[in-house]
């Protein structure tokens, strides 16, 4: 018997991406499909289908060549139902029901999950996490989303609420407001978002000196990275305390869920080891001894396709428990 | 055939615990002995089999009765390998197989975890949480100590560091330092010992009027409950500030682990429902709108027997494991 393939797509607000997966994480052809959520759900749930066989037909393959199908895509959902509810990137779409659809056009399993969790499933499956048996994924983008693994079991949560990383409260006294509107929360201070936004705070103060004085309106964290990496004191200031923020948030994952494992994700990678070495270095300083010393904290390896890598991974999850 | 009985014996810092459990959940007898730790760990494990013989005795059985048996502990300790690392409540214990030399005196199958864990897979299993998919367990105390149960799974974690509850940190800004030396952790707010710490603090301000003043040097946590139900306005804010305190872990594992229900267990809850009514008023302010409504949040029902209870339901899970 040939070994089975695997169909992931992973659906983002601006495009979507699919992807035809081997049995083993292996990627044979991808393919983007812009989302036009504005269009509406029915043309979403189009465009969706359409990636799908794009990806097959971009490897050579049909669909009846695919074993098991898995769709990602971003909250608020209901995943054992497999309907997205009112997501926020995805206006106006509302009570979409996606694996419902998809399985009716292709007449082949479908799995459902939200898109953090499958970009840490997918890392855990084929990436930075393929050899632990645990995995906690925070991504780090204009906000802060997370995965959690834990075994071959994504930690969905009871109300498909699992892992979401960003919005842990860290800070009672002076909370920082957060984009989802509470206060205190991971994601208002270890975000692009909130690097952008410290950045221009401190630099509203009279006097203060920084060579990103010239950029203020169209600041980047990619921006205040670099300049930091150049000797900027201020910019150095802003990196060094959001390496302080997300160890934090590691800390506080290592000692309740105490992964192998934390990776991090998502554009503000880029800026690179120094940046990883800071978070390691706070984390030595916030864990007990025996986590700090053992967990393993790293850049995932995948980049954005680990998203329908992880889709697909939950196709293959499905596929293997259909088949027992 | 019969149905299988077990032991679960709970070793605390002053006494222990056992207790025949059978297949159901349901307690046979329980048996009482000191720990005695400062006598040294050859005689901690001699009570060890001496609480357990009591027990099994007590329930007129045989240990040939039994079909496995578990022990739970506190840490530090490495789950996986059955043994107490270095345990601040059991001194001067170092390094205590104690799976393998229970296991070796009795000749049947020996489970081992940790304390707080066990508690939380007794209320799992036979109390709280027996009709639910998953739970978080707080344990109010001295310290604040944690269990997270998911499916039949037990979060001990890579490290044997999971569910380490009190020590999340939720203050970065002005943290109260932690009994582990750390700052800003659960602990140091949400237990009994920090609300006697911060009404001390209270009291020491001039000026301060309170009925508690008479008890400096002497207070509980139980009085400053008291004190507020009496109306006694300094005893009043300190405990709504611990219900806060408490509702911001609750969030925080109701935002990363999504269980089905949230249960609080040890000395604190003899303040009652009007204390845990005011923790679910915070959570509703501070939760996402959906694990908010529908997180069950609620007190422990099996008090200090959850520990041996959940130690038989590790026996019990084990015993299944092998039979299979």
């Amino acid at each position: 018997m040939t070994k089975p393939l695997f169909v992931g797509l992973d659906v983002g607000g601006t495009s979507m991406k699919a992807g035809v997966v081997n049995d083993a994480g292996k990627v044979l052809s991808s393919a983007n499909v812009l989302t036009e959520a504005q269009l509406g759900q029915e043309v979403g749930l189009e465009h969706m289908c359409e990636a799908i066989r794009q990806a097959v037909a971009a490897a050579d393959l049909k669909m009846r060549d695919i074993a098991a199908i898995g769709v990602a895509t971003p909250g608020t959902m209901d995943i054992p139902a497999g309907i997205i509810l009112d997501p926020p990137n995805l206006k106006p779409w509302r009570n979409v029901p996606v694996r419902a659809h998809v399985h009716k056009v292709f007449k082949l399993p479908t799995a459902f999950q939200n898109d953090a969790n499958a970009a840490a499933f997918g890392e855990f499956w084929a990436g930075a996490g393929r050899d632990v048996h645990s995995m906690v994924l925070f991504t780090l983008g204009t906000g802060v989303g997370g995965g959690i693994i834990i075994g071959d079991i994504v930690l969905e949560g009871e109300h498909s609420h699992g892992a979401e990383l960003g919005h842990m409260k860290i800070e009672m006294t002076n909370p920082r407001q957060c984009g989802c509107g509470r206060w205190g929360c991971l994601e208002a201070y270890g975000s692009a978002t909130s690097v952008v936004k410290r950045a221009v705070e401190a630099l509203a103060k009279k006097g203060t000196r920084s060579s990103l004085r010239d950029q203020v309106g169209e600041l980047t964290a990619r921006a205040i990275f670099e300049a930091a990496a150049e000797g900027d004191s201020l910019a150095e200031k802003i990196v060094d305390e959001t390496a302080y923020y997300l160890a934090v948030g590691a800390t506080n994952m290592m000692h309740t869920i105490d992964p192998a494992m934390v990776v991090y994700t998502g554009g503000m990678i880029a800026a690179g080891e120094s940046f990883l070495k800071r978070i390691r270095k706070y984390v030595k300083e916030l864990a007990f001894p025996v986590p700090a010393k053992k967990t393993v904290i790293c850049y995932a390896k995948l980049g954005s396709d680990a998203g329908f890598i992880g889709a697909a991974a939950c196709a293959r999850k499905l596929f293997l428990q259909k088949r027992r």
